[in-house]
């Protein structure tokens, strides 16, 4: 085994190392000289990529089309909507000058003090503001509505602490966003992105997810309703990993959008929006992959399976890959991706560990022995199993082991995630597991102040009242007070 | 027809004015609240798309791949390369601040004095610094070269003149960023991707281009040669629609980027660069539209067949569907993208002349009439010829319609341009003429001068060392010095 590629901590010693280590040596990506700011490797790119393509498929589907709105808002946009700004536009990238000039002392370039921005533009932090006010000149009858917007795009908060992919300043996403003549409209539109949030997580991600609802302290800023798919990661942490908001007539009133109704009379419009971004990544990584790399569901990685001769001279390379390449043909022509390495530069073993650590759910060789015996080994990343099968029927045999391994991938997370799922009704109880990690279904009387002592106590936060399980009335755990329901409790990401 | 569409200007009144009217009728896009930044909107948006799907098959089949680097810029980078600071960087917007505030005075948010950034960043007006500033850590040894780069992203240049898409503060585009270990191959790099581009702008837009090397003065900043495409609008000035650089190694001397050759010697690697923007769509429509809207070559058109039917009543309507769906199916089964606009709320006029203005390549319509005599009528946008056709046989024919439309406008174009191209050795004949617009071909003697005075004569620039015609000595027509070859002069956007 190549011992250069194996140098990645163990989940067991350090879970949080491990997840740093394995994004920097499976070439996801690294850390930018601008603080905060990371650079997305190709490989890294290139799963954001099939995200891209299947979630914008969805979107689509919805009727949603994609556009294109300014990167810098001006200062006075941000408030506008009250709760907006209160909620989080604080830390932002400021723009306050356009210009450039020599620096005659020092050499270089420096700032011009001359041209100084009359009003300073901010990096969007999400585009609520300036689509709003565009829309206001789309929007003039009930028959311009529902207008759902789509872009993809990046934004930029001036995170204090930061991790790739999970927390950056600056992270690629995408925002829906959407206007409904009635409430009922935009609550049903918040609740299909979500669901279709949900469905990309679990068919495309392998990852399950629990759909809710958050509670009003960690609402959207400017949002009547913030609805939420949580998944659970192996250390029994939550990662928000997408969100849908509904958000009333609150952006419609800010930027005054109202549109004729039927009976001619104005109103204003109901808004939705919804995102996710480059976190899905680490939710990819960090629910799935193990000690010897990353372990990517077939479906979104971007090498399907990698085929490696094994061969001393080109004469045997020759005799191997005249068997092999008819398979990569084949399995082209079937949309499978792959890679056929027959690079010289590098010994199989190395190969081997560096298409484990990157995730590649199948692996084939064949060497002379399989020539000759008519057989090639295949090995599946999930489980790390080798087989020595026989060459006939290898197409079929591997269209098969993807869909499997897909689903084996979806079954593992999601039989961990059932078993971390824990009711709970005694908060001495729940202070001490909570440690262990896990989501845990408990009693909460809607207040404030018990959502804040528990967070104080345990770091942990409410994530959301879940849609799953059926609910019954119970008592606060902690304040002992009357609950209609259980929400799910946990530290998260 | 319908009046309110049809306010466009014509081109023969104000060219210009025609461009900047189509822009916003045809809702591509509109001017946003930030200087010189524009909306695109979805229909300008799905046309960027089809370019994107396109263009990014196209690399990936040279070999790049995508990553993502950072939006900000620190400003020390962008003294590092000599010229490419000295050439261009000094128009764009600085970032020197992280956080607002409350304003307690004013109400709103103003910024945070105290959180200022020790160093300014800048959003990138393009990415060299920083991409070679981490190509450093990436290539050790002629192995990890060639390395081929692309991002899709925005870029900032602080533009004091703008119009939609041909030159705004904030563009869309794509920049490709390749090492390699030996001058040739990165000559050959940048002149592969002068190829790419220049096949898509022919094949896709239906743009015939003009490929060449730019004059010294017309370089791209650091640049050691600038290879473009250049295309002529309708009104004969040519539009530069993509460059690729060959850069030396001066980036990799800026930044300290070598790499191990085969006999284990450092050397600096060796540097292109090469892009296209949303001005494509610009150089789209200006190349073909008319005075009724857009004329968009079906290759690119988001949409490229619509249905319309023709009815009065539920019952009408359904008689005509059920005899158009199965058209609309199995056109869509083709990969032909279909509108089937069944709208009851717009009159079949508005609907013509709104797909015309639109520039949707063919549009069906069926009536009673047609209904009962099996015909229907077909009218393709670039001629604007219509045809009571019959129906049997109706997906084979619009299949064909469609490629007959894109060799079409190819073809329109190219005669065109063509026609518009003059050898020209007199210069007070070539004064008279470039009023009218026009490509002239002109010996020139190499010097900034000759160029200089062209330019301040006529507003005239060199637009490249063509590649396409044959090349014989001669005599300046400026200066009378001698001339190695002819340049092709023209006004620009």
């Amino acid at each position: 085994m190549a011992k250069e590629l194996k140098h990645l901590t163990k989940r067991a010693e350090n879970y949080s190392q491990w997840y740093n280590d394995l994004v920097v040596k499976a070439d996801l990506a690294e850390q930018s000289p601008v603080r905060g700011c990371m650079v997305i490797k190709p490989y890294g790119y290139a799963i954001w990529e099939k995200m891209q393509a299947q979630l914008d498929k969805m979107f689509k589907e919805t009727g949603a089309q994609n556009a294109y709105f300014p990167l810098l808002i001006p200062k006075s946009f941000l408030s506008r909507e009250a709760e907006h700004v209160e909620g989080f536009a604080k830390e932002c990238a400021v723009v306050t000058h356009y210009r450039l000039r020599a620096n005659e002392k020092e050499g270089g370039v420096e700032v011009d003090p001359a041209a100084k921005l009359d009003e300073e533009l901010i990096i969007r932090p999400t585009s609520e503001t300036i689509i709003w006010n565009t829309y206001r000149n789309w929007i003039h009858s009930y028959r311009d509505l529902p207008l759902m917007c789509n872009q993809w795009c990046n934004v930029m908060r001036w995170e204090m602490r930061t991790r790739p992919f999970l927390r950056t300043s600056e992270f690629l996403w995408q925002e829906g966003h959407t206007a409904h003549a009635t409430r009922e409209e935009a609550e049903e539109e918040a609740r299909r992105m979500l669901k279709v949030y949900a469905d990309f997580a679990e068919h495309w991600l392998a990852v399950p997810v629990v759909q809710g609802v958050k509670s009003a302290t960690e609402r959207f800023a400017g949002a009547l309703d913030t609805y939420t798919i949580e998944a659970m990661m192996q250390d029994g942490k939550a990662l928000q990993s997408g969100t849908s908001h509904f958000l009333g007539q609150n952006f419609a009133k800010s930027f005054d959008v109202t549109f004729l109704n039927k009976d001619n009379k104005p109103e204003y419009v109901w808004a939705t929006s919804w995102g996710v971004s480059t976190r899905l990544i680490g939710a990819l990584i960090m629910a799935h992959s193990d000690d010897n790399g990353l372990v990517l569901p077939p479906k979104i990685a971007p090498i399907q399976v990698v085929i490696v001769p094994i061969f001393k001279g080109d004469e045997q390379l020759a005799a191997i890959s005249a068997k092999l390449k008819p398979v990569v043909e084949q399995l082209r022509q079937l949309g499978i991706s792959v890679k056929y390495d027959d690079a010289d530069n590098k010994r199989p073993g190395f190969k081997f560990a560096d298409y484990e650590l990157k995730g590649v759910p199948v692996r084939l060789a064949m060497g002379g022995r399989d020539l000759e015996n008519n057989t090639v080994e295949i090995m599946r990343r999930d489980t790390l199993e080798k087989e020595n099968v026989s060459f006939d029927g290898i197409v079929e045999r591997i269209e098969k082991l993807l869909d499997d391994i897909q689903t084996n991938i979806y079954q593992k997370a999601l039989n961990f995630r059932n078993e971390h799922i824990y009711e709970c009704d005694n908060y001495d109880e729940f202070k001490e597991r909570i440690k262990d990690g896990g989501f845990f279904l408990c009693h909460w009387d809607g207040t404030e102040e018990t959502e804040a002592k528990i967070k104080e106590d345990t770091q942990a936060t409410i994530r959301c009242v879940p849609f799953m399980f059926e609910q019954t009335e119970g008592v606060d755990m902690v304040s002992g007070k009357p609950a209609k329901h259980r929400v799910i409790i946990a530290r998260s990401y």
